[in-house]
């Protein structure tokens, strides 16, 4: 009897299960569906773009694009929509120029200033150029060697890697402490090769660590480069002028954040986001205009197809990721103060592309747990979720105990457009975009519905 | 003693099954490294779709095409290039266009003739238009309603689905069977909306069965579907007016072929190929000269990579598969009159985007066989092996037991382009096309080295 019992329980408990998962497959066909047939999101990144390109922290647009987006949170109907109020140092770049000379003629390059460039004195700063591959061939030569140039930082990304990613971060060290080695043995400039896996005529700009004092730092376009450096072996003493005119500043800004309350644990907070600024020279659509409307989609969809969040979900569109990441460190703090419990955050910030994995940063249990449901998304391309991390402005929750995660989508494209002006509207493609915004609010559905954060 | 030597059997197959497992690691890394880093490919397709676009079957370009790819596969190195002669009907768009009369005036429609049309008289056909959703809408409304008009096909592609294939052979039939179907009832044109996903200006042409007797057909844009079924819901006599130039020809022609030769078994040929001919108003990036570069690519690799294939790598860029698929047609005949023995063909006619997958069309225990080397493909993003078709132009050497194989990309941004202006050298990224090249040249390697096939 009593193991008729037990019996009883386990067919019980598979019946349930069996209904749970066709339950769970039913709503993310509804999502899904509900995606790939609303194009309000994307038309709103098109506005986005348009009317906000540059966003940089502290720039007029940055402003422009949090009223602009806070309005369209208000219209999507979420309960709450609020400016979380913090103060950064920030950077304006006015302009930004510079030309080699070759016998006699300034040959203009196609650049941009990296942030936070100094600026140069008007009629620019004029010196030979040295030409590295590494941080550490600087060190070597010294002082002697580099005192008074201009380090020119001419390392390609290593295009064999099928992760653009992986090439990404072992050749951005010549854009992130390039200029700062530079000062370090006396450099009056430097001059970084584009990031960037394809010769074109783009400069992708990008952040340096600049503390105390800084020199002005540019970035070539990737064709610029290989013509600066065939230059540079014909006359070895080649000069290249630079001007930049930026600005260092204060100012007052926020971080956007709209709730869906959730009907069992409203205290418990589900983030969900992606960043609202971008670079001066770019339309910010991949980087990381998609990321903000995905994270939109999924308030949206949540809300339009009743899905009945337990916990609240929130949005956040974080202010300055590009230049000193200020945003998220201002979240964290905002959190640790008002003592909110957030009980999983999403990022989005690594492209709009079509779906191809989660990452997922926290115990193994949580990795475990959430792997399970994969079988739930393969239909639609997302092809599996790995542990790895969740994404600058999410990161400093990490000490907060908040398990992470980042959504990806397939980077062969991305270092093609990433903080350059061929990151535009017009490359990012509806059905991919909006895949990911599926995938995205399928993933919450499912960690909030099985409790899986924790 | 026995069992002793049966350990020892053990062991040195366990250690030669390692060792090749390393071996075709290695492999499969040279081929991929070198594959993202050759751009003679690319440049070679960016000049086919600037010498020879719309090289469709019988016009002055296809043979442009040939030409110009014959002395690419020459200079490549293979050891025989040659063509294969084959006469077939043809057809030649001289011009087509249309107009809807709203309110006395012209407006034109965005629009193509679909292959192979029929001309009008030089004032073009003017008739009512009458919408319907399916073919067998047609065959309701009978002789009665249908008779002297213009049917116009204006069903959707299903959005919802991920697999854009999928959706593409639901919607597809009012373009293959909709004007022969329109006809039977005696309908005096059709009018078939572009089987696209989006809504945007690109006409998408395409082939339908033309039996006997034909009529005038085209296809216009989705915006301008959208605005006729607007135009006619305010005037249900709403008037469309026609003009097509059209011939039909007969051609001699050739597929284009190239063999590296085997080492062991010559006279046994692994295919690889695609089809040389674009429609009328493309450059046929796409569809399909990137296929046809990925092909010679295979050769290319394996001649410089000194990779030593056993059995001759046959390179086939195929006339023909828009109009009549008479190439594929012609080479299996070639096949069967002289004895050839294909042992294994691969096609790629689903564009050139990130590649996803191989489908395989052969038995059971060959696709088994295949799929266990997929995890050496994995690392590079091609997904998974499945059961599957190999592709129009090897189709016919089905009936004649050869296994075959088609590669799958990424499938969410192909119907945006098919058939179209939109189909463009600029839509092509350089890496998702050489990952794809690598992933078929490593199939291949593969196939040859381990004898898949059998």
């Amino acid at each position: 009897m009593k193991n008729l019992f037990k019996l009883f329980l386990l067919l019980l408990f598979l019946q349930n299960t069996a209904f749970a998962q066709e339950e769970s497959a039913t709503t993310i066909k509804k999502i899904y569906d509900n995606a790939i047939t609303t194009h309000q999101a994307y038309h709103q990144l098109g506005l986005l773009c348009e009317k906000a390109p540059g966003r940089l922290i502290g720039t007029p647009n940055s402003f422009i694009a949090v009223d602009l987006m806070k309005k369209y949170l208000e219209d999507l109907g979420a309960d709450t929509v609020f400016l979380q109020a913090f103060s950064s140092p920030a950077w304006i770049c006015h302009s930004a120029s510079a030309t080699m000379n070759v016998n006699g003629k300034e040959i203009p390059l196609k650049m941009d200033a990296l942030g936070p460039s100094a600026s140069t004195p008007k009629k620019g700063v004029n010196a030979e150029i040295i030409e590295v591959m590494s941080l550490d061939e600087v060190r070597v030569l010294g002082r002697e060697k580099i005192e008074g140039k201009i380090v020119f930082y001419n390392r390609s990304m290593n295009p064999t890697y099928y992760n653009t990613f992986r090439a990404y971060s072992e050749a951005v060290d010549q854009r992130t402490a390039g200029p700062g080695v530079a000062k370090e043995f006396g450099a009056i400039a430097s001059i970084t090769r584009s990031v960037n896996n394809n010769l074109d005529d783009f400069p992708h700009t990008g952040t340096f660590h600049a503390e105390g004092d800084k020199i002005p730092a540019i970035a070539v376009s990737t064709n610029d480069a290989e013509k600066l450096s065939a230059a540079l072996k014909i006359n070895p003493h080649l000069k290249v002028n630079i001007k930049v005119d930026a600005e260092d500043i204060s100012t007052n800004t926020y971080n956007l954040i709209a709730d869906l309350k959730g009907s069992e644990k409203p205290d418990e907070y589900i983030v969900v986001g992606g960043h609202l600024d971008a670079w001066h020279n770019t339309q910010g659509a991949h980087d990381d205009g998609v990321g903000c409307l995905q994270s939109t989609e999924v308030l949206r969809m949540f809300k339009d197809l009743g899905l009945q969040n337990k916990r609240s979900i929130r949005v956040i569109l974080f202010m300055d990721e590009e230049l000193y990441q200020s945003g998220g460190k201002a979240y964290a703090d905002f959190t640790r103060e008002n003592k909110i419990k957030n009980y999983f955050a999403l990022e989005s910030d690594a492209g709009g592309f079509t779906p191809r994995f989660f990452t997922i940063g926290a115990s193994k249990e949580i990795v475990s747990k959430i792997q399970e449901y994969q079988y739930l998304l393969q239909p639609y391309g997302l092809e599996k979720i790995i542990a790895g991390g969740g994404g600058v402005d999410i990161g400093p929750l990490k000490k907060l105990g908040v398990p992470l995660a980042g959504y990806r989508s397939d980077w062969q494209r991305y270092f093609d457009m990433h903080h350059s002006a061929n990151d535009k509207f017009e490359n990012v493609n509806f059905r991919e975009m909006q895949l990911g915004s599926a995938a995205m609010a399928s993933l919450i559905y499912l960690i909030d519905q099985f409790d899986l954060a924790e």
